[in-house]
């Protein structure tokens, strides 16, 4: 029976990040994974949606090429043409990544883990036969999660979630998305884009509650705009398998639909056998037992797995951080994008006296330029302390911007400091030095 | 007579943010412009150059569609359009510009600022005619630079400078390029772009040569693959006017080019009569007389001269603050673009011992995913302190993420904290942290 310092439970970003930084500390590691390596994030999730949202992306810039001098005759799309190139995108990158762990020394199992009491792991194939068994010094459990669909309209041939999307080869014109959180935003804001018919339902009265009201209101916004019928405040309470497609009822409405993709949320996928994770507050379970990313506490996002691997591996090596997870910048990859860090302005509210500054895209010169004028920043500060407290930017590649906003809330910057940074001339980014001066 | 608390000589960056600034803090401000407000950089210098890199950013963009599932027939270019849209973004500009200045409260005045003994500015049109006088208590000179023609090319017909080319209607299809810095490259990367036969001719042995030799390199390469004829080390003896075009010589070459662009770097624009410039190493020249923007010490970027402006209002409030040129960020539009702050190696390696890690944008999942592979990104840090001495960026959008560089340098940031800064996945910002986390 082989032994390692540190068994790794879950092939994701929280696993593969740990293992990798384990190893990279010397350590001998196994990683047992029991589909592929890379997880959720690269297999089904942040990677493809990011290829098929490239796609969409191009297809919004041709909408503004005739004012360049550009003429061409209308665009045809092909789903199955970019299906074949995100599976060659995520091959790839998972072949770089199996690569990169082989390299680190670190054993790569297949198969799925049950911890059997102290420090051994009994691996399993698919049909519960076992395969091996591993001791183990100290373990990371990063089993992740799965996306919910609720169990009435599960196995109802036309409706998926939104990983099993990707198991499609093609995609019908008329498509249903439920949920209006940043998965179902991103599917309707690419598809429609890339020609389909999308409904989108959003039980709550606004599309990406969590977040600025202008923010909702802004991709809403630009949601309808891209032909987007958008019904928020309505729960969807039934869908039937008809002769035509699918029927579904939501309120007193009732339209059909080919497709339905649920993005309703995630939950904990099931904790490996010997492991009761409920109630838990912290990384660390017990002295050998780590939990990391979407299982443990925190936000569910990829770059947050990573960063618990960066406090386990400190813990690792003796020194003792603690998390802190309200710098964690999101981005939601709709037309246009949302990025943000630190707290919203009526999170902020709640715990200081604050203050706060809006500024469109459209004054910066670089946006006129490149016709990328949707979208704004907005800045959350304490009013006493001048400590920028959240920031949330909505326009063109938001996403690579939003970082910014990490950058800062990590340096603890007042909103004064930020002012006097100098920004490229002409970029977008002049809207952080910008926005900032507003507050007088 | 009318009397200014501050009058301001110059409309452009430098000009128009002192005066914005100054008239903000409820001082009584005039600013005197010969020709439009808004400078050579809204006008003839960054924001026109940055519509027509927009245009060819998105026929850049069209090459990669076809793996997308995109397809379309050929697209067609016109640089008429183009040059319609170009004046409409401008003008846009200049009167957003023109009426923030106004709605401050600062006085307008179209003409030639001549300094008049103590206090007294005269101004002239034109004919050099007197228009009006204003006394003073302090001034700033904005007064900017020109590019440079060589004298023997001036008024050769289809010899332009960078400037006069956006005099042009409409363009050859062989263009000859003088001068592989910023602005020739991007002339260089757009119009080869758009299609255009480019030719550049750098005498350096390398185009970009105060950048990363890194970074030469990859636009070269970048140029050459665009069909872009490059020839570094060659110095232009002569350029005659034939019948059919241009005859340029080159060393022991002769080649024929319709259209000669001049790119060859600026000079100080005449300095307002009754000011000596002649080695001036500060921002203040006396008690009451200030220098801003390209005419003052530092790189000759619209930002710096925004950063001048800070520096002569601080002050006028009585702060006194040195004017640091170390980190302001600089941007190349090429195709990929490029962005730097702080210093590159071997300006690092004159003043500390250093170490240097260089990590290729293609290893970011989201340069995958988005077809976005070319470039890199390099840290430059003092091996003792491990703090971050200069960045170079080089990829798709560089130009904004050359503003992380700013806002690391600001913050005097280590590399290890760097690496610790979580990045929205998947974003190309992300090799920021995995760059420094190399840093072993």
């Amino acid at each position: 029976m082989d032994h390692f310092e540190w068994v790794v439970i879950g092939g994701g970003p929280a696993g593969f990040e740990s293992a990798l930084n384990l190893a990279g500390r010397g350590m001998k590691v196994a990683i047992v994974e029991k589909r592929e390596l890379g997880g959720v994030c690269l297999n089904r999730g942040c990677i493809p949606t990011k290829v098929m949202i490239s796609a969409a992306k191009r297809i919004e810039r041709l909408k503004s090429t005739k004012r360049y001098g550009i003429s061409m005759a209308e665009a045809s799309f092909s789903y199955p043409t970019l299906k074949r190139h995100q599976e060659r995108v995520v091959k790839g990158l998972r072949k770089g990544l199996e690569q990169r762990i082989r390299e680190a020394g670190i054993t790569i199992i297949d198969g799925e883990a049950n911890l059997s009491g102290q420090g051994l792991v009994v691996v399993t194939d698919n049909n519960g036969r076992k395969t091996c068994s591993l001791t183990f010094e100290k373990v990371v459990i990063a089993s992740g999660t799965a996306p919910i669909i609720p169990s009435p309209w599960m196995g109802v041939e036309g409706v998926v979630s939104s990983e099993d999307f990707w198991t499609l080869d093609d995609l019908p014109r008329d498509i249903l998305i439920v949920g209006g959180g940043a998965i179902g935003c991103e599917y309707a804001s690419a598809l429609s884009s890339l020609g389909y018919n999308i409904t989108l339902v959003e039980q709550m009265d606004r599309v990406l509650f969590t977040e600025e009201p202008e923010t909702s209101e802004a991709v809403s916004r630009s949601l309808r705009n891209g032909g987007v019928r958008l019904l928020t405040g309505k729960r969807i309470n039934d869908i039937k398998k008809t002769e035509t497609g699918l029927m579904i009822e939501a309120g007193s409405e009732f339209f059909s639909s080919s497709l339905v993709v649920c993005c309703m949320g995630r939950v904990r996928e099931k904790a490996p056998a010997g492991v009761d994770l409920t109630g838990v507050a912290s990384l660390k379970l017990d002295d050998r037992t780590w939990i990391a990313g979407d299982i443990a506490p925190g936000p569910k996002l990829a770059h947050k797995a990573a960063y618990d691997a960066d406090i386990i591996v400190d813990h690792a090596l003796g020194r003792h951080t603690e998390p802190r997870y309200d710098n964690i910048p999101m981005a939601v990859f709709t037309s246009p994008e949302v990025g943000r860090a630190g707290l919203t302005e009526e999170e902020a509210k709640a715990r200081f006296e604050v203050e706060s500054r809006t500024m469109n895209l459209g004054q910066m010169g670089k946006a006129a330029a490149d016709s990328v004028s949707r979208g704004f920043l907005k800045i959350v500060i304490d009013s006493k302390s001048r400590r920028v407290l959240g920031m949330t930017i909505v326009g063109h590649e938001a996403s690579e911007l939003s970082g910014y906003a990490s950058l800062v809330l990590h340096n603890e910057m007042t909103v004064d400091d930020l002012g006097r940074i100098v920004f490229p001339h002409p970029t977008l980014g002049e809207i952080f030095r910008e926005t900032a001066r507003e507050f007088k």
